[in-house]
């Protein structure tokens, strides 16, 4: 099929709509819902074209579920209904096809009442916390839709993250847009490498990119959105907004010509490679009723987050949604005065409002009075109601019936545990008494070396900052106290040194090196994957003690050892390049070392 | 390349052996010691040929530690070592090889100090546990080695699992011998199945087959070995024990022939889609030194093992490799005079020995007096040491603290999570204590429903039975008592309707159907992947009472909304064909309701 009868150059507008929408994963009705509401939104503003992003219906990642039949069908059933509500709009949805029993990543586009062709994502991602070859057969086709003679390819999320994909396919058969549907959860610096990406792409195949995904939290990950159109020449035209809704319409002026304006590309066998790709057929979409004259639109905007105010969103929205999808409405944070529960605080408030939000202070015979009072003020500015339970009865319970067990032996770790553990049975039984959640406080630095207590302070459903390093709970709480809207974070919590307060008088520094050097070996050792000898080599530049040798071997040690900890933790909002869950696999039996 | 000179038929034997070996994940340096301990003994029966299992160097699954380059250098720099020792024979080892930034699954054939060729597996498990296209590169070539004009074609494990695959490749290319090495888990079951795929692969290629699988548990895997040789009419010539260290040895009498050997193979185009397995060449091995006289070797010989008998061991292994390879001796298991704690013992005490196993008993104000002597006698008959803690200081403590904030609430699930937690925290303080390990009880019919407590009698480090549903457990406890040594498990404990003791007169079938049916709908769920429909049509047929629906419909919905709770449990033997953990992957927040 060729698509068009131009002869010479001219240009045709074609009005498209990014929608970058918060899914629920398996919840096919209310993304249904969604999808009908979004496309609505979309006429009204004359979209001629709506994109959803990648797996719209089902929700991303999906993950077993789509091993279940009756969910694939049900999946594919909402499509087909979906499809009879669209009618002068074409809409891509992403969706979980299947055939003889295989499954694919897919994107439909509905237009007028039908499925009018499909295509199935080529590049499944299987690293990182993505499993996508557990489930998908790659595609091997690369369509091509052509509207009033504008052609348009489409294709899903890590396709466009190899150099040669089906957006060159696509764009060989006469693309003049790619759409890429993206379920991209977020990272640390990750939305900037989005931009390079979509931009070469761009510009190296000579075309309009329109980049959708999706927003919102799903267990351990946040999709940040940040929904984006890049020219031809692979310059920003205009984004969405991230972590939140939104929809993105700009109008696309596509030149109509038989004449192939030129790739960019540099590769060798490029045409060769290409083919080994897929192959590309062009499906023409009858052209929709006549156009009215477009309303004007707003101009396309481009903003852009801050590193700390992104990671902050992140855990606002990862919080936020947890709850939501998980149909609860009130935590409970156990408030000890230190930093960390501080910042869980703030962000829990700013999440789902300081009414949802009920501080426990838990002290014990070793807290400070400073703990007391700096939680109490916290509470006080962030208006969290605070309640006080003194642990001391259940402290005096463990100790009398565990003193002929441990009788001649010295106080020490196991004591300092069981306290923790005390407060930790506190928090959910009130949790279970009111159907609340208990959201835990531990940050990454102790995550990784275990410095927390199983059971005790890992205890609870959402572990906010989790991935969050020590060094950057500091940044974060100094950026929400300098961001407006109050400063909840009482300066005492940040300047005072960090203490677990579960002895006298005990430093988190008498167990730990100091953080900054903590964190550096910690972002070495997991996101870099160095080992040992090179993180030594690297540090010795930074500080030239002696001991360098015997800090790093001690923390990569630390680290390998406490995998059984993490491994029982609660999920909790990635924000890393590499976070501890599904993102990183090890073994707990292993005794590599290195 | 071909291999020799025989126009006529000629047999030859060759003396080859499977080494069921029990590696470690990770320490290479103990994998290479026993690998050379191996050949050492197989060189003691004269063999000229010795395989070891599937990635011998590195264990199996070696995980994220591949993505370590340090980890993959040691791999490397082992094999070459081993490589070294190896004189007048042939070594068959498994190690990650890597080329340019790819991984890949691979054999190593050793011969007089060197590495005479590399086998890459072709085809990579991406399901259930497995996770190996996140890790390696399939490889696309099929050499076959000669022995004195024996030509042998190695390949890994589930590269025999696909109807066309290497071994078909290496057939054509002359071998009469495949040798495939596995790493393949325990489930109930799939020995059976293993058999059956090596006997048809023998059978229709017409080629005698060597079979190594490693033994030992490794996190929530068991290896069970069952080590085999087939003959090239798919009959079973002998096998190793299951679950035990062992040397097959076996004398093979190969036919030296031009003549191709026919295939029995029935697939249309197969020699067109031979070719898209991947390229065969063969590599001459130096004929060894002259054979002395082979010794007589013991005739070959078949066992097999019963169901009950598989699992259980299956669930000692587990258990005693676990704390092995995480350096732990002894555990401590809270028993409660139920039948789950008192099968966690004797499966304890029979893994590691009575002199390293703790009860403790942990009764509460709901205690029955049955259940403390229950508990007494079972611990007095396997001669385990027998703590007790009664909890009521506690139970009391707690009442105290929070009878402000449960100030007009009815008691009920929080109150009794709270004793629960109680439990928990003793456990842990004293395994903390001791630096012993705590072994948690629960059973999977309650790690499916939920109907444990989180951090209470949910917390431990190792759950041994928590993929063993309730009515295996009194197969089990059954079948240990009728096995000889003993009979550890007190008749009332295996007669005793099941209780949680958590408030007055409580019993399990208050909250749960009665286990035969609840066992069926996970299984029917969970395994067999059916929608809450198929089940309540194929659980009409059992049962004919109006309930079902609602029973069906009530425990799916268990099983979703307790995801939480077990992704925080501790890891355990999987021994069904879907266990919780790695192998069943949903997300927590999730509303799909079928």
């Amino acid at each position: 099929m060729t698509s068009g009868t131009f002869n010479s150059i001219s240009t045709t507008v074609i009005r498209v709509a990014a929608a970058q929408v918060n899914t629920t994963v398996g919840d096919i009705d209310g993304n249904s819902q969604l999808i009908e509401k979004w496309i609505k939104l979309a006429q009204l503003q004359q979209a001629e074209l709506i994109a959803f992003p990648e797996l719209t219906i089902t929700g991303y990642p999906p993950e077993d579920l789509v091993l279940y039949d009756n969910f694939i069908e049900a999946n594919k059933t909402a499509l087909r209904h979906i499809a009879t509500k669209v009618k002068d709009i074409v809409a891509v949805v992403g969706f979980v096809d299947s055939e003889d029993g295989k499954l694919f990543n897919s994107a439909a586009v509905l237009h007028q009442g039908k499925i009018v062709t499909t295509y199935r994502k080529i590049h499944l991602p299987n690293y990182g916390v993505f499993d996508e070859r557990r489930y998908f057969t790659p595609g091997d086709e690369c369509p091509v839709i052509s509207i009033r003679g504008i052609k348009i390819g489409i294709n899903i999320c890590e396709d466009i993250w190899e150099p040669i994909g089906p957006s060159e396919v696509q764009r060989k058969a006469g693309a003049q847009i790619i759409i890429n549907l993206n379920s991209s959860p977020y990272q640390l610096g990750k939305h900037r490498h989005r931009e390079e990406i979509v931009s070469d792409l761009s510009r190296r195949n000579n075309i309009y990119t329109l980049y959708t995904n999706q927003i919102g939290g799903q267990d351990e990950l946040v999709f940040d959105g940040g929904s984006m159109l890049f020219d031809p020449d692979g310059k920003l035209l205009g984004n969405s907004p991230r972590f939140e809704e939104s929809l993105l319409v700009a109008d696309i002026k596509a030149k109509l010509t038989e004449i192939p304006v030129p790739f960019r590309q540099n590769y060798t066998n490029f045409h060769e490679k290409l083919s080994q790709v897929g192959k590309s057929s062009t499906i023409e979409i009858p052209i929709i009723k006549p156009q009215k004259k477009l309303s004007n639109l707003p101009e396309l905007s481009i903003s852009h987050l801050g590193r700390l105010e992104s990671v902050y969103h992140a855990l606002i929205i990862g919080t936020r949604d947890y709850l939501k999808k998980t149909g609860f409405k009130k935590v409970i944070i156990a408030v000890s005065g230190g930093i960390d529960s501080a910042l869980v605080t703030t962000i829990a408030t700013d999440a789902i409002g300081a009414e949802n939000v009920i501080g426990v202070a838990l002290p014990s015979r070793y807290s400070s009075e400073g703990s007391i009072t700096d939680a109490r003020e916290l509470c006080s500015r962030l208006n969290v109601e605070l309640w006080t339970i003194p642990i001391e009865p259940g402290h005096v319970a463990f100790e009398g019936m565990l003193s002929d067990t441990f009788k001649g032996t010295e106080p020490g770790l196991s004591e300092e545990n069981t306290q923790s553990r005390i407060r930790g049975n506190l928090m959910m039984s009130i949790a279970n008494k009111f159907n609340w959640l208990v959201l835990s406080t531990g940050n990454k630095s102790e995550m990784a070396t275990g410095y927390a207590t199983l059971y005790g302070d890992m205890a609870g459903a959402y572990a906010v900052i989790k991935d969050v390093p020590k060094t950057l709970v500091y940044e974060l709480s100094e950026h929400r106290n300098a961001r407006g809207s109050g400063c909840p974070i009482p300066q005492e919590i940040i300047d005072k040194p960090p203490s677990a307060e579960l002895r006298p008088d005990q430093l988190d520094e008498d167990s730990l090196p100091p953080y900054d050097q903590l964190d550096r070996i910690i972002h070495m050792y997991i996101e870099e994957r160095l080992s040992p000898d090179l993180i030594i080599q690297k540090e010795r530049k930074v500080r030239s003690d002696d001991n360098v040798e015997t800090v790093v071997r001690r923390i990569v040690q630390l680290i390998d050892k406490n995998e059984y900890k993490r491994r029982q933790a609660p999920p909790g909002v990635k924000i890393t390049g590499l976070a501890f869950g599904r993102d990183r696999r090890l073994p707990i039996a292993s005794v590599w070392e290195h």
